[in-house]
């Protein structure tokens, strides 16, 4: 009845967008993209940006919805997110039923990349459950991809592992075994002060990573640290929010 | 006098150009591409279609040459890497020299992301050691995106870390600590073998990722194993050449 496109739009610069997911938009029937809340960051509005530039006029009708809001205050983080998954997932039922009632092709946009700690595939596998469900993914880039290009290095050494990880993994575990490099995504709290008196790491941070904004700062992480705190908090005060991520290397 | 432009092409298919990467291509005033060695695979071929396609009438003059072999013979990989870098820069001065005698802007299209398993950026730190040279990279999509695509799954499981690796680290070192998920890139020996008695693997694998001859197959890796690997052989030999790239989940 359904098919779900979720479709990469990259990291912040509406340029980020590939061909195939130029297509892949101009090939849905509605494309559903979750309200602005008050206070938060800019990225409804970078995609209605992304649809007014590469919809044709014969293009699918663009439909808001509230996106519910996760229970940041559940003591147990992962049944908070499944629960949250849980609301999302009947939210999209009901707007794909209400804005397309004979089934169609329903896209979203996706912030990045849809496989990397984004939750619209784990939505999806829900919905799979209660209604005849194609899903259909067209990858983006990521943030990840932005931090290594703007601070032009690469994000392995030769023929080495790489680790991706979040700041409470970081916070809690420390440095992952076996692996020269990590990068660290959905870090809230600077979770590289645990390894500032590690003289041998060196960091290289972006935040607001492909848009106007951004900033990076790079250099041996027990030199740059306080700098990139303090960085980070005026631009948080500033704009309002504050996305970031960096890359770990000894 | 030199200003680089890696720009990454995505994995196979043109339609994983960023419209980023398109400026780019455009920006440049000469594009150097590797010319296609006999019985080597069609990256080649991709790069004209893909100049043929997005570069505008006024855009910039392209060029072909001949990339150094690497000694696949010395015993030691890092030092035969190294020593191959050295004479892929080498080349690329002496191409960048003779095309653009008074400097300007030379584009190399590099295949998924600069960052990932590529040598470009290194060949690039070589060169600014000679010349004067800025670099600018253009992220592109990754040959592990597509994977993650074609199989409709999320890199990561929910909060937690990811292991990007190779075949050689796979088999040498087994399954990495700390993480239930693997990625694991040029592998040319199926590695994933050395694993194939646990029962809790899950593996996903594509070959020639992004391109019209894709092939995928996903399941418990006890099952899939003997099929990937007659797959492989088989696509192999059919082709004359073959990439893959596989995730492994425990």
């Amino acid at each position: 009845m359904f098919t779900l496109s979720l479709i990469g739009i990259g990291s912040g610069n509406p340029k980020h967008l590939t061909l195939q997911a130029i297509d892949a938009l101009n090939a849905c029937d509605v494309i559903l993209i979750p309200s602005k809340g008050a206070g938060k960051d800019d990225l409804a509005g970078l995609r209605h940006e992304i649809c007014a530039q590469v919809l044709r006029s014969d293009g699918p009708d663009i439909h808001e919805f509230t996106l519910p809001k996760r229970d940041a205050a559940n003591p147990d983080y992962h049944a908070g997110v499944h629960d949250w998954h849980d609301a999302i997932a009947q939210v999209w039922l009901a707007e794909m039923q209400r804005t397309l009632p004979q089934g169609g092709r329903v896209g979203f946009l996706v912030w990045g990349d849809p496989s990397l700690y984004d939750s619209t595939l784990r939505i999806a596998e829900r919905l799979q459950k209660v209604v005849t469900l194609t899903v259909d993914v067209v990858p983006g880039i990521t943030s990840l991809q932005v931090l290594t290009a703007g601070h032009a290095i690469p994000l392995n050494t030769i023929g080495n592992p790489v680790t991706i990880t979040t700041g409470r993994q970081l916070r809690d575990h420390g440095w992952p075994q076996d692996v020269d490099t990590i990068a660290v995504m959905l870090d809230g709290t600077c979770a590289f002060e645990v390894l500032r008196q590690h003289s041998d790491v060196h960091i290289w941070w972006t935040a607001y990573a492909g848009m106007p904004n951004e900033r990076r700062i790079a250099g041996p992480l027990d030199q740059v640290c306080d700098r990139i705190i303090a960085t980070r908090a005026e631009a948080r005060a500033a704009h309002g929010w504050i996305m970031d991520i960096y890359l770990l290397r000894r």
